[in-house]
């Protein structure tokens, strides 16, 4: 694919004065992220999907558990070699093995990909990696053929004690590139003396996208402080909803309120800024990924009228757990294009760096869905090369290197909150399995 | 200048085998390195001129304040702005404000593109960067035009009691880019609560080339071991002399003896793996660079029989001072050629990570002559790439991607040493004045 893609930007109204203002700002927000990693330390990876609508530049998902390695650019990687030397060494210093364990399902050629190009950069940190899966039909080592005369070995995972590896393998260091949406297995609970990445309650079973759009709240404030801008422009509203069952059709109420309450307020912004768009916010899972159980809603008669089908796929999401809790997010239109299709920018990092990205195309939907859906396909960039280096003499948004620069600071400040999520959050998983919040489901 | 020039390496032999050595035992060495790391400080930055003979590849010179930054690709600099970024956290988290001290003169266009490129690497990491001079010909902000639109301003330095600055800027970290080659001057010395990078003692007014060289002895003897191989063939075997005085033509008798003994060990090392080639050893000022005063010797009898001309050459370096201490280092012929011109690999660093490189070319110098003189040109290679990340799977040599992960290599064990020196000769910048090694030139 070419490496640099026919990038639309539609508009070229206030965001270009944001765009201006993170270039002209450039040395104090580096500063003040080498100041913020001083006092938070960074998960071990993640990925940001951003929307930019020309009058905002967000946020919209952070993944902690990133499974697209395989889409960044092969430039990229020595850029992500480096950073995760250096979490090696803020992280584990002396490790010598690392246990790498990947999602369950073994069949997906692309995400198997991820996981050998994610072995790859760590065994380049002067690692031993292997991987051990949580899956019960990996009963023996697996040897699974990829793309590129590329090949990944697969063994079952072995718990002695309070330690767990495979066999005649005793890892240091277990990274986790499984997002625990089934709940956290039994297998992982009260590892001792074996540093665990990202910790357990970074998982779904755990993790809540609201909890994280709170610590996104405070991130984005000082940010906008730092800037002198309104941090409206880099953070979407969002409210909750703790108790809703689709299929009962219990807890509707404060999903309309709620959503009702977000389009007056996005509604006044718009006003304020004078944007001519109708607003819109989409309801997901507060806990979860891969884009199921997510809707887009432009009217509050939409959510008071949810037929069958809509109430069915909002209900489920990924294992198959039953969603009780949503986030509902102010929708930010994305005015992104590849050609012709629309399209997102998904940001990867390692440690505190900026490692790359990708758009993520979807030519079946709008500018206002989720493009995390069937039809999707990714595109890579050589990101980073311009992610923490722009030419602050050339106009912004005219060279796409500046425009991937201001990407990798709003990218970092999600991270950044992440990292304070994450610190907050880190007492839930101490409990019991039965007081655990009430979507995880426990062992497995 | 095409990424990629056409590299030729003549030989077929042992080499090889050292390159496949070093890419099995990748996860060796990157964990080596990382321990390595913990109990030694890297400098700063620092780079590293490579000889690739083919049966031996080895450093034979390290330089502590690269000048070259602008031979490097633009590819890889965000590769260095991320290892700036490691390196200012390390030495001074909390830094705003850095002053760049580049050398004397002022005219050399390539020189000051690359202080520019310095500057705006260091930029990137969140530092406001002001450029202070030591020439005396700058007495107030003097803006120099660059190829390409740039621009960079110098300014006169100030001292005020023990800090030192510019007009207005009052830094807590001092990079210096002027090696020192002309005494340290007064206004750097007895600086409080001001952050020196590198430290004073890493300027030629006490540096010594067989500092360096002793302790990359150590570093190579423990990776020798760790990778099983014979040192010898990392390592070039080296001496030296402390005091020659070329005019008066006393001391010579130790050059003569030493040239003589390097010469029968590397005979003897020659013969031991059938290399049919002419031993030779170059002898060098010990303190300095510039490539002046060197000379390539393959006969005893050649230093013997020095004419005025020689003498003279040898006797006087940089900044006009005079030599009175020699090394006599075994010389290793390139076999690497760019466009039919004799070429070697000179590798940059920053922080602990390679950050790109280049081939120094002199269409007019033969193989085993020094390459860094009148008729020189540089042609970069985006070197990281293949420097932290190789392809393991494929032949060594064949692709130029795991000759470069060699180099990363050895020009690390050089930095390595580097490290090792430093910490060794920190005691001598703090003697009074006239008790500093014989050709320190102090104040100015």
């Amino acid at each position: 694919m070419h490496p640099n893609p026919n990038l639309v930007t539609a508009d070229n109204g206030p965001l270009l004065e944001l765009e201006r203002r993170i270039l002209d700002s450039m040395t104090t927000i580096e500063r003040w992220f080498r100041l913020q990693w001083q006092d938070h330390t960074p998960p071990f990876y993640g990925s940001v999907d951003l929307r930019n609508a020309g009058f905002k530049l967000a946020p919209v998902d952070m993944n902690l558990y990133p499974g697209g390695f395989n889409n960044l650019s092969e430039e990229m990687l020595p850029s992500a070699v480096q950073a995760a030397q250096s979490a090696i060494e803020h992280l584990c210093p002396d490790a010598r093995n690392l246990l790498l364990i990947p999602e369950r399902h073994t069949r997906n050629i692309y995400y198997l990909t991820n996981v050998a190009r994610l072995a790859r950069i760590l065994r380049a940190t002067g690692l031993e990696v292997r991987i051990g899966s949580l899956s019960v039909e990996v009963t023996s080592p697996t040897t699974i053929s990829l793309p590129g005369n590329d090949r990944l070995v697969v063994e079952p995972l072995v718990r002695t004690g309070n330690r767990i590896g495979v066999a005649g393998f005793d890892p240091c260091a277990v990274l986790l590139n499984n997002d625990l949406s089934a709940g956290i297995p039994d297998i992982l609970r009260g590892l001792e003396d074996q540093i665990l990445l990202p910790p357990l309650h970074a998982g779904w079973a755990v993790r809540r996208k609201s909890q994280h759009f709170a610590a996104y709240d405070e991130v984005a404030q000082e940010f906008a402080q730092l800037l002198k801008i309104d941090s409206w422009t880099v953070n979407p509203y969002f409210a909750r909803c703790g108790q809703i069952n689709f299929h009962e059709r219990t807890g509707e109420e404060c999903l309309a309120s709620n959503v009702d309450m977000l389009l007056s307020r996005i509604r006044a912004k718009y006003k304020e800024y004078g944007i001519n768009e109708q607003p819109f916010v989409i309801v997901k899972a507060d806990a979860g990924t891969y884009g199921m159980g997510i809707m887009t809603v432009r009217d509050v008669a939409d959510v008071r009228e949810l037929n069958r089908k809509q109430r069915n796929k909002m209900a489920v999401v990924k294992e198959g757990l039953e969603v009780n809790e949503v986030i509902i997010q102010e929708g930010v239109p994305t005015y992104e294009k590849v050609e012709d299709a629309v399209a997102e920018p998904v940001v990867y990092m390692v440690d505190r760096y900026v490692v790359g990205g990708f758009y993520r195309v979807n030519k079946d939907r709008g500018i206002d869905e989720n493009l995390n859906a069937p039809g999707m396909h990714f595109v890579p960039l050589a990101f980073a090369g311009s992610c923490n280096l722009p030419d602050c003499s050339a106009q912004p948004g005219t060279a796409a290197t500046n425009r991937f620069y201001s990407y990798g600071v709003i990218a970092r400040l999600a991270l950044l909150a992440a990292s304070l999520e994450l610190e907050r959050t880190g007492h839930l998983v101490t409990r019991a399995p039965d007081a655990a919040p009430a979507t995880a489901a426990v062992g497995n």
